[in-house]
């Protein structure tokens, strides 16, 4: 099978969807698929293929793939694993792609891995592109595809946005969407294809790299198929936007751990170091870097170089802040006299005019201002600014002052604010502006690491 | 002036309080002072102290301390930084303690230094034992003092419980309250001594370590005073209950924000990590980690050792904490076959059966209880249960289930749940019943790193 962008294309363009294994009853894996692609809006026709019904939720049933009037661009096989063969056999020749959500094949074991290789025969045969099995498949704000499974009260779904994963694991892929979602944090694509029996992250990320839709692409990778090909198209994808990547299953714990995950062979960590490192991928090293890399790259592009002011109402957490910034190999430079001594002037003799800017608890919305209109002066590449809401003269018209600010200024800034309920509250004020906001000083830090990263 | 403990022990049990400065005005910092002192229901007498008053808030005010009919235990001081020599000259040798809140001091560079080397002299004349100046002073919900001039409606006070905080930042101590506070973890008593002109971390320290109602010491360390009674101290502390630090102002950025901060120098951090080595504190390594830290050790004591199992309902999250524990030093050790067996024959086909166990999206509440009842078997030192909520048959019935398991085992069990706003609300839940739930992969493996510590 040759393996071209084009080959996958239609996976996110579907004008024709088959569910297979379609069932009215609410709960069912089949059920949530029609139920997603009602909600979402998926404006392509859908046709529920189950031999027990005529019709669910108001679509007429189909007994299977062969009585279906037209040609597919998508079948959903959501039937047992033993089922699945069957069903590609009867698809023929009349479906482009299958997204097999079933899952018992390779992690299972020997007779699951002769069953995919069944099934990957006969979908080569029948010139069918299969995603997984065992996955979640797509979540696409685009096409308003969702075979994510998953009730969306438990998973919220985030909005349209710039952002595109591609995650082997299904339960990565979830948690992170539930998590950008309750940041308000929109997405592009999210894919997840499991046991990757034929579409592959290379595949995924070809795509992607030419996608007018998406602007930055995170992965996470237990293991790639074939990496040659991957360096190729991973290389070609950085040169037109970021791309980070977390590989999993790094030593001897979570390499045994991915294995009977989806059955990967993970393979050496420092293979896939050299192969980011050669592709131009950053590297991101869990799940907390790979969301704090996704919230940051939704707002802010390439950084430019690694000089971080730092502004805040709170010494110790800006000495944090610092500590933080060496850690991650960023530079937290003094100031120019001529910014130092303009500073002295503009600011009230209580703050502490260096590197971090301390503005003290006596702080006013006004002093972050000044600090970071003169600060910026200097050539940073980055400013972060804590702001800790404990100052009584802090008001919550900051966010909108921080926000045009920002707007002034080519450089990015990332705003700290750790705390609790008051803080929190106002946090979310900041992300219904579209500004990041984090609740550590590392998850700061890590950020404006990502943003410098010559690899951005 | 000698320091023993008997020294500063009166600071958290005072009778007589003297606020100095104190106004009836709203947002003024003495009159939060006034105000915390009636929330939390301190039982004691309080003097304000202001000329311009004769009475404030339903007190009686006094011109000077002199008036005040009994001697005082802690005077607290919050009038401008040139008044405060005088306050203490008019005290003579009424006063056991002052805690001097205002700032002007070393922090604003030769003229504060040297009203501090005033400061120090005649409170050591008079015998009167100095916390600050600079400082937020003490929250001590054992003897209800609240010093903390912060709105509370800003930073919420944590309850009653067995977590103790010494932090030289008023910033960081006031942020992490906050943060526990919102998490429904209790303190007993929190510290800050900001320019430490005579109580320091070791008094601290020392009353804290022979104080029955603190469990575990939480250090925020910019530097120490007098580097071998530390060790002294704190070797002696951590025989009777954990302590931690985060040393901040490690490298040059955070050394030069530190010295502008409250006026420390910071030392060579590879002098303070062999310290707190030699006198087995346990070092965190910053806010995220310090706040990990006190919120296990808020549940769980001293570990046993480093083997940790893994259960899981999300493999890509199951191997990622698997990675987590390589990088912190924790074992991921294989189940035994014996339990690999009776796994297999107590779980469906679905789950794979090893460390992780990965119960998968099939999973249901009881899969968590027969996996952690049966690899617990194992001897491991600790487990960590990743509950991703996505699966439709998980209720919240798990949270009840898993508390009785942590009932049954001497084991700690520590919860792992990322997600959004459905994951956040039963969250909630397991906060409600006592257990800290760690919403990244890392924060939970942090977490479990602290207690497998030997120095704790």
């Amino acid at each position: 099978m040759s393996r071209k962008t084009s080959d996958i294309k239609f996976f996110f363009n579907p004008k024709f969807i088959a569910v297979i294994g379609a069932s009215p009853a609410p709960g069912k894996i089949s059920n949530a698929i029609l139920e997603n692609l009602k909600r979402t809006g998926f404006s392509g026709v859908i046709y529920p293929v189950n031999p027990k019904y005529k019709s669910i939720n108001d679509l007429r049933c189909y007994s299977s793939i062969s009585e279906i009037p037209c040609d597919i661009d998508i079948s959903v096989i959501a039937v047992p694993s033993t089922v699945v063969l069957e069903t590609l056999k009867d698809a023929g020749k009349k479906v482009k792609g299958a997204i097999i959500v079933s899952g018992g094949f390779k992690e299972m074991g020997d007779n699951g891995k002769r069953l995919e290789e069944e099934i990957k025969e006969t979908a080569e045969k029948n010139e069918i592109r299969i995603m997984g099995p065992n996955c979640l498949g797509i979540y696409d704000t685009v096409s308003k595809l969702d075979t994510f499974f998953i009730q969306a009260d438990r998973i919220k779904r985030p909005s349209n946005g710039g952002i595109s994963i591609i995650s082997q694991s299904g339960s990565f892929a979830a948690t992170i969407m539930d998590e950008l979602a309750s940041k308000g944090i929109g997405v592009a694509r999210i894919i997840n294809y499991g046991n990757r029996i034929d579409v592959n992250e290379s595949d995924c990320l070809e795509f992607l790299a030419d996608d007018e839709a998406t602007k930055v692409v995170a992965l996470y990778i237990e293991s790639v198929d074939d990496g040659r090909r991957f360096i190729d198209v991973a290389s070609e994808c950085t040169k037109k936007k970021p791309v980070v990547a977390v590989k999993v299953g790094r030593r001897n714990a979570g390499v045994n751990a991915a294995r009977s995950h989806t059955g990967a062979m993970t393979g050496r960590y420092e293979i896939y170091r050299a192969a980011f490192k050669k592709a131009g991928i950053r590297e991101v090293d869990g799940y907390e870097e790979f969301k704090d890399a996704c919230r940051i790259l939704n707002i802010h592009s390439r950084g430019k170089g690694k000089r971080v002011l730092i502004i805040t109402d709170g010494g110790g957490i800006g000495v944090n802040i610092a500590d933080a910034c060496e850690n991650y190999g960023l530079r937290v430079d003094e100031l120019r006299e001529v910014t130092k001594n303009c500073l002295t002037s503009k600011l009230p003799p209580f703050c502490s005019i260096g590197n971090p800017i301390d503005l003290t608890g006596s702080v006013t919305d006004e002093h972050y201002i000044t600090a970071l209109e003169e600060g910026l002066k200097n050539g940073f590449d980055i400013a972060i600014v804590t702001v800790l809401w404990g100052p009584p003269q802090l008001t919550e018209r900051l966010v909108d002052k921080l926000k045009e600010a920002m707007q002034r200024h080519n450089t990015p800034i990332i705003v700290c604010s750790p705390g609790g309920e008051f803080t929190k509250r106002i946090n979310s004020l900041f992300e219904g502006k579209g500004i990041p906001v984090f609740s550590t000083p590392e998850s700061a830090v890590r950020a404006a690491a990502i943003l410098c990263s010559k690899r951005i």
